[in-house]
């Protein structure tokens, strides 16, 4: 740990494939390409990893071929850290006849209909295929809003393949990450990172948050819980968030992060910047010349394209506007963690982010 | 005229905003964007001029918005050279409630139905307004297989309106060249050629071909009719055409092209290499670990893509992959011309085009 300021850390994580400065944002690049962006302009956007789908690409193009091509690394030409999941979240959400049992899911492919059956161990082997510098175990998420009994059952068998991951042979040099489950039940969430703390991993995650619980509820119990995940490991929260979310989740002591909302809301015609949202389709941005954010030193901002071309180009459909899109908000995204780093450092991170979620706060509007 | 070499011409074409290296071919930015690509990558590919459309433009955003933002070239940040069409060929195309008077043609918007009156001078206004370094005249497009009365009825227009075209006022630098009709009849096409060269136009430029006639038919006509052209003057080719083609114009004695081929050819899919054609979703590429062209020197073979990797993208319908080809081809079409141009300096044009068809004999299989 560099620096701790409250429960807010700043550190390095180191890997194979280079360091990484947290807190982080990991873009994600779900089938081997973070959206409409090559590696370069995501590497520019300050991201030093990015997350990968291992149930996106064990289906398509399938997990040995891309080992042997270099591994996702060389195949997508992608040369720094890079970070797997484990492919259960999707197996689960992604598909209506998955069986689940003792020993992992069972499931068919929803691009063809090809029979999977990923276990604990089977989910070490293609993260190892797919050369992941980080590996997340198989988890199991209890769907939102579960009864305590159900969400107690989905822990427990997280647990239990906690051990069988551990146990399961893996590439040198690949980490391996716990998940915490144990959805808003405080008590239930620290027993769990009690027991996966005490186990052999490189790092801990926070799964089964941001699945449709209130997000006061997941601040509440992101409070009385992720400051009391093992302090000499990294804390990756899975799948959050907003840049509110960030800014809440790193002052209770998170890490890491991953989410798909800054190349999809790019997608769908909204910046995010500083002062809020920006949704380019608004009628108000047709004679306007300003850039997205003036203060940006994104190449979407910094080279010059107004507001009223940007306009132009998502009305005619063109694609262009959906690169300069992803490549400002994960650029925004780069620097709301590289802000976040920094005032921890400097000791003033209570008032960096509540001055930045202050000025966000026309956000949503 | 620099060099020349049988018919082949090279030479330089002097704009306001810089020079133009021909024979040359124009990337075709249709709605102010060539399509997925920055400027600067456009750049890098070789073109130092793009063609933008009238009619699109006229639509949308509209003329009168692209001029308060500092003309196309503002708008998009394209800093380099620009031609635009007149708008009478999608006006003709696109729409199917066309009135064709002896004034210009009256049609509605294919997006909201609004009416348009697009007169010879209204071109001119128009295309001034969105700041063409070079403009061209409203002309009348006979449908394919026309019969000749049909085809001398619309030379006979279009020569009138090049009259038009050349009285109305027009902002100081931007040129204006003439369009020759005539369809497949040389006798008519050398006739329009020598009436239109008499005119005061800065450029001649061919229409109508590339219309639905026979290829062969195009290449005799063209080579009764191209050298034809004011040697003095650049030569255009209008919305040609494929490799072979603008080897078979080259030849003639053209300077300039402009087609979508290259870049619609990248979003279905197809890659143009000097030894044919890479269509990537065919099976056969699935475990290719060479770049579409290992002696192509664009970002998408020199950064070391594999043809496995763009077929993965391209099935899973990843929008880099339509980048990645849109590059890759604009470089083939700039080295081809570029190409050109050396081989007509070395006065070894023939062997030059002669080489390249033979080698691009896969090509279209």
């Amino acid at each position: 740990m560099l620096h701790t300021d409250g429960h807010a850390r700043r550190s390095v994580l180191s890997t194979p494939n280079g360091d990484v400065d947290t807190p982080t944002f990991m873009p994600v690049g779900t089938q081997g390409s973070v959206k409409t962006l090559t590696p370069d302009e995501v590497a520019s956007t300050g991201a030093q990893i990015v997350l990968g789908n291992t149930y996106h690409l064990m289906l398509r193009p399938g997990a040995e071929l891309i080992d042997a091509h270099g591994k996702l690394h060389g195949f997508s030409k992608w040369p720094r850290v890079m970070l797997t999941d484990s492919g259960g979240f999707q197996a689960f959400s992604l598909n209506d006849r998955v069986k689940a049992s003792e020993d992992g899911f069972v499931f068919r492919s929803h691009l063809d209909g090809t029979k999977y059956h990923l276990s604990p161990e089977e989910a070490v082997r293609v993260q190892g295929l797919i050369g992941a510098d980080i590996q997340m175990q198989l988890d199991v998420c209890a769907p939102g809003e579960s009864p305590r009994s159900v969400v107690e059952a989905a822990v427990a068998q997280t647990t239990r393949w906690a051990k069988r991951a551990l146990a399961a042979p893996r590439p040198q040099g690949q980490a391996l990450f716990g998940i915490v489950q144990g959805a808003c039940f405080p008590d239930l969430r620290r027993a769990h990172a009690a027991e996966l703390g005490a186990l052999d991993f490189d790092g801990l995650a926070l799964g089964g948050f941001s699945v449709g619980e209130p997000i006061p509820r997941m601040y509440e119990t992101l409070s009385e819980v992720a400051h009391s995940l093992d302090a000499e490991r990294p804390r990756y929260l899975m799948g959050v968030g907003t840049p509110q979310d960030l800014l809440v989740a790193i002052g209770q002591g998170v890490d890491m992060f991953d989410c798909v909302l800054p190349t999809r809301n790019a997608r769908n015609g909204q910046a995010l910047t500083r002062n809020g949202r920006v949704v380019i389709k608004q009628a108000r941005y047709r004679d306007d010349r300003l850039p997205i954010d003036p203060e940006c030193t994104c190449a979407c901002c910094a080279g010059g394209y107004s507001r009223a071309y940007l306009r132009h180009l998502y009305i005619a459909r063109e694609l262009l506007v959906l690169r300069l899109f992803s490549l400002h908000n994960l650029h925004f995204y780069g620097e709301l963690v590289r802000g976040a780093r920094d005032a921890i450092s400097a000791g003033r991170y209570e008032s960096f982010a509540r001055t930045a979620r202050d000025r966000m706060a026309g956000q949503d509007n």
